[in-house]
């Protein structure tokens, strides 16, 4: 296995991160996971744009997105990636202890595959998560960030339950997506939704496809008693979630197939 | 320039960290920055004990104490490290991509040093963060972790100010803690507080020794007016507060000693 490391493919035995990093030391990094199917990569426009986009928030040299597009091209072709992902982290590269950033750092970008794409035969289970909340006060809920602790103390969670992942709430009680994925749901009129970003959901590249396309809208949602169907949408997947808590939930194949057919590819 | 990897001295443009680390990926790990005064290290148990509760509440694997210190003064001496800071970084280790982390991993170990500790001539200034909140409702604020973005958010909006740090409300909006310092403040009466853990402050352990020695009182804060004179306490220092905005702080000379000597050494 190789991976992509500042320019150049590496054997992944090899590749060295500074310890200095301050994507190791402090998470001052984002992060990008790319679809690979039929060899091809989904959304590669738009995935760039979201990196350049969360570098330029936080201030973060970035390089330009024909050399990222190259480097993801490079590592797929070198690895025979035909369906799986590419993960195209950017740091903001090694630094002298301190939290105020230096004026200049030289980013880190890491280029790291996956073969295989996630599935959920029989669909997920979630539960609601009691152990972690997403804070939409804070700019990382609106970047996929290297900040990830919270999702994984609630994926841990759900694991405990016997659940495969766990919705968070934010801080006002309100759903805001799952520990990786953004939440889809179906109302009682058959109508879907999808949190507002507003509400802490990370804007996802599949989910504003969706919405995009004028088949999911966003709306705010407090109790989870008035969802009837759900999926979990990420850039890797849609998959439908068979039940929450102890409620088993309403398979919707024909909404899935449509979500599917209409986001897969760019 | 040398640091300590996984129980060895190794110099640091040497040493590698794994790019498959959840440290780096994922914020996946917690730390401590112990201080070192005339050679010696200052509050070592209390950090240890607080660095391996962390690692138990996260379910990471973390080294024996003795292992940890024996890590910490192997490298102080190799550096000759008199006055200044050691930082200790645990994280749960390589593993393969996911959110949810693997059974078993091989957690990384890192230590680094610096030479000098912070000082502030004249006293800091601050300002209100305005940029992100804290999110008290996440276990992440109760723990020392990777995931410091929302501290360096908050920073730079200081630095854009002409201010030396930002205090960071939660999501209720008490004040909380700075982006990487305890908040020690006095009313009007004369008396000393701190914000409880419970909005969102960091369980300092300066702030501990402050506080279990009866010279500061947890207590909660909605309004910064309320504050006639501020301290800002780290593990590695005591700073007096000039400026909270544009209003200009009374000094105390004799509380600043007083905490400085209850609290410097253990």
């Amino acid at each position: 296995m190789r991976v992509w490391l500042n320019g150049a493919l590496v054997a992944a035995a090899e590749a060295r991160v500074d310890p200095a990093d301050r994507g190791l030391l402090l998470g001052d990094g984002v992060f990008e996971t790319l679809r690979v199917a039929e060899g091809r990569i989904a959304h590669l426009g738009r995935h760039l744009a979201r990196l350049r986009g969360a570098a330029a928030f936080f201030a973060m040299a970035c390089p330009e997105a024909a050399t990222l597009a190259g480097g993801l091209e490079a590592l797929r072709a070198a690895e025979a990636l035909v369906e799986g992902s590419l993960r195209l982290t950017l740091t903001r590269g090694p630094a002298p202890r301190g939290v105020l950033p230096p004026a200049a750092t030289r980013p880190t970008v890491l280029i790291t595959a996956a073969h295989g794409l996630p599935a959920a035969a029989g669909g997920l289970r979630l539960c609601i998560a009691r152990s972690t909340r997403r804070n939409a006060f804070s700019p990382t809920a609106r970047f996929k960030t290297l900040n990830y602790l919270d999702g994984i103390v609630a994926r841990r969670e759900a694991q405990q339950l016997g659940c495969d992942d766990a919705l968070l709430r934010n801080t006002e009680g309100r759903l805001a997506e799952a520990t990786a994925a953004n939440l889809l749901w179906r109302d009682r009129d058959g109508a879907w939704f999808t949190p507002p970003v507003g509400d802490g959901a990370l804007p996802g590249i599949r989910r504003a496809v969706l919405v995009e396309r004028g088949l999911v809208a966003e709306r705010g949602l407090d109790d989870p008693a008035a969802i009837t169907s759900a999926m979990l949408c990420s850039s890797l997947a849609v998959l439908e979630v068979a039940a929450l808590g102890a409620r088993a939930l309403a398979p919707d194949a024909a909404a899935l197939a449509r979500f599917r057919e209409a986001s897969d590819q760019s």
